[in-house]
């Protein structure tokens, strides 16, 4: 067995039970176990389970912070609102490939430790400049107040976070594969929706409306 | 000390842990020593960490199924619309006068295991039954599909959820006191905002509407 393959072989195990057990409630052991190599391995490679998790973490955030990165600069001749309708169909999408891990990050960032801090003061900095940024300008053209619009951005955040924290409700209102392409193009849209009913609700009489 | 002084000083204790350590996070000794009661009396009065757990818990849904059974039985002279709006004020207002431990419970049900299971059984299956009851039949007379008012009822559903599993967000960007009177009608309202909205572009031209 190669390296990259254990390494491989012990991130999905370790994405498996932190998603169902969750991290606390998951050994070295039983990750080893269920990638079946040994312990010695892991801490070979990561040292121990927290060295696992933040190698885990930093992996899901590169290439999530890489993603809107790369649509920014592909879409620099948009405006803003196709921007932003473009990174909701990119995050959900990379959030609905990575389900498990990511219904996973979406728990542990409620806690409150060491490395989820680092992890905000990291990457959820870069993704407040990425996408709040974005987010706040297709709003201001309206001549929204700050509060107003920091209100509709947590609305839009829980949106993005919503099918990946509530696991007993999505199987039984959206009862297909989660994985489905279906899934992810119905509920950006509806999401892409909800911002347009903003757009269209705090538009001034009389002001022009820029196409979404 | 009485007996109830230390259940309730215990549970204080519990609540304040589990929300910023988690439940595995959290041992009884780190209760005990926060509640500043025995170990021993932890045992006596809950037998151990998830009997805690599920005394907690069975109070915390008791009381959250209980409200919404009265505002349904309160307002059955109203629509289905105003007895939703009514629903949405009651269920912020109890979740964020219990904020600590409904995060709680929000990130604990994200797992799988054998007490979420119970407590979905029990709780949310009232829950289903008392507000995705309302919620589905004020959106019925609009005729919209059954797959449409289960994808609205996810993202309802997450707005109800959203404040109380991103603690982060909400503190960089709700800057004010999280238990403010401000927010839980702030934040009701852009609900309510948004169904009245639903409401609205699914009406069918010439279909008379009822008030909201």
């Amino acid at each position: 067995m190669t390296s990259l393959n254990t390494k491989q072989k012990v991130m999905d195990a370790a994405r498996s039970l932190f998603y169902t057990k969750g991290y606390n409630g998951t050994s070295v052991r039983d990750i080893a176990a269920k990638a079946k190599v040994n312990v010695s391995l892991i801490s070979y490679h990561f040292k121990n389970k927290q060295g696992l998790l933040e190698y885990m973490m930093i992996h899901y955030f590169e290439s999530y912070i890489e993603l809107l990165e790369s649509v920014q600069q592909e879409e620099k001749e948009h405006s803003s609102r196709e921007l932003l309708r473009r990174m909701i169909e990119v995050i959900i999408h990379y959030k609905q490939t990575n389900y498990q891990f990511t219904c996973f990050i979406h728990r542990e960032l409620t806690l409150d430790n060491v490395l989820v801090r680092e992890m905000m003061v990291t990457y959820l900095a870069k993704e407040k400049y990425l996408l709040f940024g974005v987010f706040k300008r297709s709003l201001q053209t309206l001549g929204l107040k700050n509060l107003q619009i920091n209100y509709y951005y947590i609305q839009f955040k829980g949106m993005l976070m919503t099918p990946f924290l509530m696991p007993y409700e999505m199987r039984e209102h959206v009862s297909f594969d989660q994985s489905h392409d279906y899934f992810m193009k119905q509920y950006s849209n509806s999401i892409i929706n909800w911002l347009e009913y903003i757009y269209n609700t705090n538009q001034k009489p009389g002001f022009k409306q820029s196409i979404m």
